[in-house]
């Protein structure tokens, strides 16, 4: 175990660079997860983490002791409380947090299960309340289309709550390189005119489409023949958050699939 | 339509203090609608505004002009771009900001109808999600107990998306009060050893406790005999966000009042 001191070490430069930085995140291919829950979600799932940041305080923790006891001792460093506060994205945190390369996963050659694109969703806590919806259905896989919010950026990693670790998540698709691999059938919600999700089969695989929260799905996938489904809404609201909308249609999946 | 210049006068300073605090704006009663779709919603069921803010060029676009022709001309105040810039919680807003008295209502002697608890619901864009979805499912009343993120707050404003019009919002209610007033059964979800929510009929009126996003619903509430239920997820991850939880719940009952 290493104990750094100093804000010019050059791992503290780097960490605070990519702290305060999605865009540093993304470019970099690193992540900076926060938190017990997260670090030992990634623990199961992935390994060794690259450096696990600890303050001298979280080590009086039983949690802590428990996540650092995982660690090959080479690749964990304490930082004092001050110099670790700079790189938290969260008030009163725990004093942990990993440095990981984010889990890279190929495109599928055929897409034959169902599976989520987010196509532009902006907001990090729509995209990390959506993945964890994905997790608990059950689904796969989840294409990022660009525009939507970076995956694994601390902010979508902290609403995730460790679902990016049972979900293979594909950064940067385009939506034509991923339509020409669908060999099941793709459906957005439209309010227009479409069939009610109830009256609607989704008890096979399909590719659910979640559009911008403001501009919807876009013309790629607007134009690939996708499916129209609407969820019936009696109340005077014309229109759900992305991520409510989500849920209602996969767990709606879940009740067919469940009754058939 | 007047003019202000001046960051010292004693309006513009009113307005600061309240669009940089929560607090503020749950001490005054007072909300700051940002927007043209939240100006729209609010004059189409409250009548005039307390204050119309609009910069100078917002004046030039048609959507504004709109606005402002249904607001009493002694009502509008013009802003410079950059002390209209201090006031505003959107990058790139349109320039627009009506101040308002947030909606009153009294809480019913007896409680008849489906309605939401949101027991402490910390998250403002959880809460605004959820009025969204109440809104949208025809739910007419909500609840907000004390520790739940202020409903008539700017982000929360935000991201309801108007839906704060075509609810009753009763703030700071407290579980006894409202246990009291029960006419019907309460409900509320948890993942162990309850019904499910497809084999639990919920096609009656019901009142739906959401709680804290980490603790969960508090104690009055869990021992007011409520009802319990499960939303099946078959994949690995065993947990919901509140939103997510909420839009599932809300919308099984209307699939199943629908179905009735």
């Amino acid at each position: 175990m290493k104990a750094i001191t100093s804000r010019d070490n050059p791992l503290y430069k780097r960490l605070k660079a990519l702290a305060g930085s999605t865009h540093q995140q993304r470019r970099s291919g690193h992540a900076l997860l926060e938190g017990f829950h997260l670090a030992s979600a990634y623990l199961d799932v992935a390994g060794q983490p690259e450096t696990c940041i600890v303050t001298e305080g979280a080590l009086h923790h039983v949690e802590a002791q428990a996540i650092v006891g995982r660690i090959d001792e080479q690749r964990v460093v304490t930082l004092p409380d001050a110099l670790f506060g700079q790189l938290s994205n969260v008030v009163n945190g725990v004093g942990m947090l990993l440095l990981v390369e984010r889990l890279v996963v190929p495109l599928p050659e055929r897409v034959t299960q169902t599976c989520l694109v987010l196509d532009g969703v902006q907001d990090a806590g729509n995209v990390g309340s959506i993945l964890r919806s994905a997790a608990a259905a059950g689904v796969p896989h989840v294409f990022c289309a660009p525009g939507t919010a970076y995956a694994w950026s601390s902010k979508v990693l902290r609403s995730g709550m460790g679902a990016h670790f049972l979900l293979q998540i594909h950064e940067d698709v385009e939506a034509q390189a991923l339509i020409e691999r669908l060999a099941v059938p793709a459906v957005m919600t439209d309010s227009h005119g479409a069939d009610a999700i109830y009256d609607t089969d989704l008890s096979g695989p399909l590719v659910w489409v979640f559009g911008n929260e403001g501009a919807g799905v876009s013309a790629p996938w607007r134009d690939a023949h996708t499916r129209r489904v609407t969820i019936p809404q009696p109340g005077g609201m014309e229109s759900l958050n992305v991520a409510a909308a989500a849920a209602i249609c996969l767990f709606e999946q879940c009740r067919q699939q469940r009754a058939a």
